[in-house]
Order: structure tokens, then sequence, then C-alpha cells
């Protein structure tokens, strides 16, 4: 790519750091320091798979790709550190777009608190973000998906369905309601509600990528447990109901089985161990599978754009 | 993409950790504990940008993707540890190819001595592997590219040229020789030898990827001295001879500019302190940029596929 050097070392200038990085960006590698175990995870954001440059600009797909790893983190209940951020675009594309796109990264970047530590940039035929995003659970343990266990209560934390509810409209042409589609081009993740829920006693956490349902689904399956959703007991927000009434879906549909929120879902030992800012929403019992309301859900879950 | 979840749990199977790994594949997260300091590297690897299917086979790419980017934590003076590993590909891919691609990341894993902790799986157009690669420093202090002083002698370990001259025959529509082609479709990394140099003393360490004299460069400019390289001093091999004769090209251009070697080249005090294995091949001195016989050299580097 022409230029890649200069604009590598432009988009990384001045770049701040936090108190764990020992070496940032423009070496081989970065060098971190831990306080405890780290937690790494890594995600892949490919262009009309993940997102359309149609319906998310630079700065919400920089954005988004930090906030969908570093929710994983956050779901092991560890605190966020570092990225590293690999892009692939066009040669034809302009810097500008790239600028943007780094903005944006910057700046979910400074609303997680990690340190951007490195990256690598290249060509490719198809817009793709790939972003490796690690924590530190300093004296925590970590908290898994196979520890929930029969009596604990199911929790959520975020905006579930917003993101789907988003999508939706997206689908349809409409770019309103804004509070969903803001959600649909890059997740508000709820930031530190990981060692909150790991500090109360989590005992299992996910963060909802491919819908409630499902991924309770993984919880369940690694925990040797069921888990009974109460829909009662799910928060349907006002512009979901209005997405629901436009497109004819049921709203709840968004929170069950709407992807990409990246809400945090969190299995605690009792109803009085769950932090404030949390919501209860189902149980955790003997058996195996997710029901609703006493009944199997009918939809599996997020497929891209399917 | 249809099976991603099933294909996922066959490719993880049964994978083997070591001893720094607290959770591996499975959970939103891996959880690593380090010695020392950990460096951490990340590498896009794109369809038609850095391989070709044509010419390198998913087992071949596989590999490659992992020692591209443990040859980045060895280059900073670390033992690798650990790999995550994305991966794109179009929807109607054989999931055999995938299955030999993720066999060529396992066998080059074990090779370099990593675990494979992480990953994800997506679709795109364009083939595309993403692996973020962990090292350990121990209680070593990372090597960089800043630390070159007059006086120092510059040394290379592993397989300078090699690549380049096998990319060389491919373009060709040559297969052979088998040497030089091999390394082009994977390059053999000086697993090891990062923490020898460390251990010896290196004042400044790259991998080799983008050529010989560019690569000097940047440790040039990042420690502000000047890099002499005396050509007589480089080693080319005989399959390099055999395709610099049927391209028509000096062969040790393929030394001094061929990419994706990921051979190491670092700098160390005195010729006392090279390790067994390295090969002296210049010297820093006061000053900028590097020369070659006391030249500017012509080329400007490794540009993929241009």
């Amino acid at each position: 790519m022409t230029g890649e050097f200069e604009l590598i070392r432009e988009i990384t200038a001045d770049l701040p750091t936090g108190p764990g990085v020992v070496l940032g960006v423009g070496d081989d590698a970065a060098a971190l320091r831990f306080a405890g175990d780290a937690v790494v995870s890594t995600d892949l954001m490919v262009e009309n798979v993940h997102f359309k440059r149609v319906w998310s600009s630079a700065r919400d797909i920089g954005r988004k790709a930090v906030a969908i790893n570093v929710s994983d983190i956050e779901s092991m209940g560890a605190t966020p550190t570092a990225v590293v951020v690999a892009l692939a675009v066009p040669k034809d594309t302009d810097p500008r777009w790239i600028r943007e796109l780094s903005d944006g990264v910057r700046e979910e970047c400074e609303r997680a608190g990690v340190s951007l530590v490195g990256g690598d940039m290249s060509r490719s035929a198809t817009v793709t973000v790939c972003v490796t995003a690690l924590g530190d659970l300093g004296d925590r343990p970590p908290v898994t998906r196979s520890g929930a266990r029969p009596g604990d209560v199911v929790a959520v934390t975020g905006r579930l369905g917003w993101a789907g509810a988003g999508l939706a409209a997206l689908s349809r042409g409409f770019r309103s309601p804004k509070d969903v589609v803001a959600e649909a081009q890059c997740p508000t993740v709820p930031y530190g509600e990981g060692v909150v829920a790991n500090d109360a006693g989590a005992t299992a956490m996910m963060d909802v990528s491919d819908g409630l349902v499902q991924d309770l689904g993984h919880i369940a399956r690694a925990s040797g447990v069921a888990v009974e959703l109460d829909s009662s007991r799910l928060e349907v927000a006002e512009p979901m109901e209005r997405v629901g009434a436009a497109t004819g879906k049921d709203p709840v549909g968004f929170v069950l089985g709407g992807g990409e929120d990246h809400a945090l879902v969190a299995t605690f030992p009792s109803a009085a161990d769950v932090p404030a800012g949390w919501r209860v929403v189902g149980a955790v019992s003997e058996g195996e599978g997710v029901t609703v309301d006493g009944e199997v859900p009918e939809f599996t879950g997020w497929d891209h754009f399917a």
C-alpha cells in the first residue's frame, strides 16, 4: 500500500498509553505488564458480513471493532487493558477514511480505558478489521461459561435487543429510531461491569453477541444446567416497540434473539448477589437447554445478514 | 457460516496447551499466566496480497500465518507462548480446506512451541487470516529497534533471500527449486534464536519481513545510527543462484531486498558476543541510513506482489 508507513506513523502519533504498557506502538511487538493472569480474545469484523459501509461510518466501524472485542474481556470479569488492531482495506481507499476509522478506534479505546499498543495494515479486496483485546485479572479468577449452578439467578446489564432492532430498521431502509440504529453501528458496551460482576460472585458470564437465548445456550451447555428466562422481566425499550410495529416483528424477539448487543449476561448464586444496574431475567435449574416462559423458543439466534 | 460452531469444535478438539495456559479455547477469552512482561504482536495475511491459493496449500497458509507472527515475538527476544487465530473464508469454502489450514496452524504451533488458545471464524469474500502472537520475556528486557550503537556489529540468522527467490520462481510459473519455493510458502523461522540473542546481549533486533536493507533502515532510524553491510559476508545459497540465472536477477538482491524471510537481524556490542549460528554481515556507525559496500542500494524493499 503506497504510503503505508507514513499513514501508520500519522495515525499512531501521540498515542496515550496506560500504566501497564512497557512498550507501545512502533516496534515488532508491544510489551505489557500484567498484575495477574492475562485474558486475550480476538475477533474479525468483515465488510458486508459484520458491517456495511453504506450503513456505518468509518468512525463507527473503528469504534465497533474495539467495543465488541473489549466486551469479551469484560465477560471474563477482567479489567480491559490493551488492544492491537489489524486493518485491511482496498488499494484505492481514501486515506481520510482510514484516518476516520483510526479516530474511531482511539475514541473507543479511551471510552474502554484500554491502550492501543500495536497493529498491522494491509491491502485487501474486502475491508477487514481484526482486533485482539487483552485484559488483566489481577487477583481475580476468570469468570467462565461453565460455572452456572442450579439455583443461580440469571441477570443482564447493557442494552439487549437495541442493536438487533437497529439492524432491522437499517435493513428496511430506515435510519431511525436513532437510538437503536446507533447501537447497530456501535454497541454501548457496559464497560467496567465485568469486574463488578466478578467481585459480586458471578458464577458464569458471557457477552451477548449471538442473541440472549443462543448465548445462554452456551452457558447452559458448558455448565450442564438448564436456563429459564421470564419474558415479563425483560425490558423492551420504547424504540424497539416502534421498530417492531414498523417491521411487523414482536419486539421481544429483538431482546431474546437479536445479535451484536454486547450486553453482559451472568449467573449469580442469589438475587441478593446481583449488583446494582443488573436486571434479573431468569433462573438456573437442573436439566439442559434454554426455555422462555417454560417453552423452547423457536428462533435459533443470530446469523450475520442471513 | 453454516456449521460454524461444529467446525470450530472439531478443529479445536484436543488442543495441547503449554504450562502458561490457565484457560484455553472455548470461552469468551483465554487466560494466560506470564512469568515476566508479555509481548504481543498481530499480523493479517490476505489472499492475493500475502499468498495465492494456487501457489500455497491451505496447510502452508495456516503454517505461515503462525510463523510470521511468532517471528515478531522472537525478534523482541521473548519466548513465544501462545497465539489466537482469526480466519475468514468465502461462504462456499470446502470444510476440508479449512481443516487443512487448521492442521497447518497446529503443526506450526507445535514447531514454535506455542499454544493455540483462541480464535474466531467468519465469512469474507477474501480469505483472511489474522494471528496475534504472545510471548513471555521472563526476567529479560525486550530487545527493541532503538538500541543499536556505533561500534556494534550486525548479524543475522535464518534463511535470508530464500522466500524472495521462491516468490520470483513462483511468479515465473516455476515450482522449483523446491527449497526456495517452500520458503515462500512458509518461512523457516529460527525459533528460539530470539532469546539466544537477547541473552547474548543483542542491542537491537528485528525479524526481516520487508527485506534486509529496508528492515535495517528501521533499526538505523530508530537507533539514530548508520548501518554498513558487507555483501561479501552475505550467504547466497545455491538455489538462489539458480533462480537468479533463470530470472536474470542478481541473486544478492534476494538476500538484500527479498521480503517475507522472517530471518532475524540483530546488533551486538562486538563480534565476540555474536552467538553460534549467527553470521556477522555488517557494522553500526555514526550517521544515518543503510549502505551496502559503502553505497546506498537502489531498491526500496518489499512491496507485496507489486
